[in-house]
């Protein structure tokens, strides 16, 4: 199974791509497209939506796994936000490829196993995972790994999740393909 | 100058394009691009996209006139109209739009000549405006032809709003064209 994994933002979007053969991942592509500080919103979301829709057509990816979030932000923060995840997504929906969602603590159980975890244990996790020399830079790329590499567990779940004293996902963490619907 | 207005939402994007000649309007499109509660959310923002694109290569306007809200919402409303109006920015850019953005106050003081003054007093100024027999609806509509009339009114200074007292535009009310940058 191929996933792609997006890591949303206005000013840098985060995206790596995976392929997962039973218990093992290959990272086939990962990093951000960034605008410059000065350009104008409506470049960002061009650009957003033309990358990720050229890397899209290139990887093939079974499905697209993207970060949700709903808390910790104020609304305008938030409303920039759907700006960027509202291309992100019409750009896999546009290229007919299914659309899974998962928050960030999602993410860092079924990575770490462990929903409180730090980013540099996610990020080291995604190193290890993917047998990678380091971690994925910049940390935009390594989280939307992370994504990937989530959905690749959740929608596994008698395959063993990756955390320190190797626990299994609990039948709780197990998520039904569910088409994006926040 | 033709102004292609937007009022932007998941399940029920309001638009309407104005030609304004002068100190004269005229509507030469309104509606709203519905979906159902049953779509998926992926699917919302492709008929919005698909459904706007094709307009605003019909109408070709000189420029797109978008709601902007950053507050009276919650996180969660905010990033879900985010979604929308992210893919309603990129529809306009990828056409080579300029994009100018307003709040419902700016709207109402452009449109009514008081910032405060009430959904239906508005409605009933864009039916005067525009000369015609009912107020436009769905109410997505006449808002979206709020927010091109707003911005006719606001790039002619000179010309009277069309307030209850006949008031002129403040000094202060003038606003340059500005790229959406929320």
């Amino acid at each position: 199974m191929t996933i792609f994994g997006i890591d949303p933002g206005t000013d840098r979007t985060g995206y790596g791509c995976v392929v997962s053969e039973g218990s093992r991942h290959r990272m086939i592509a990962s990093g951000a497209i960034c605008s410059s500080a000065a350009a104008s919103f409506s470049d960002k979301l061009l650009k957003i939506h033309a990358g990720l829709a050229a890397l899209i057509a290139e990887c093939r990816p079974d499905c697209v796994a993207i970060e949700n979030l709903f808390h910790a932000v104020n609304a305008r923060s938030a409303l920039k936000l759907g700006h960027a995840r509202g291309v992100a997504m019409l750009a896999a929906a546009e290229a007919g490829v299914p659309i899974v969602e998962y928050t960030p603590t999602e993410v860092k159980r079924a990575v770490v196993g462990y929903g409180r975890a730090e980013k540099a244990q996610v990020q080291a996790m995604v190193k290890l995972l993917l047998g990678l020399p380091a971690v994925p830079t910049p940390h935009d790329a390594a989280d939307a790994l992370a994504v990937a590499i989530c959905h690749s567990h959740l929608s596994h779940p008698s395959r063993p999740v990756a955390s320190r004293g190797g626990r299994r996902t609990a039948a709780t963490d197990w998520r039904k393909f569910k088409l994006a619907r926040p």
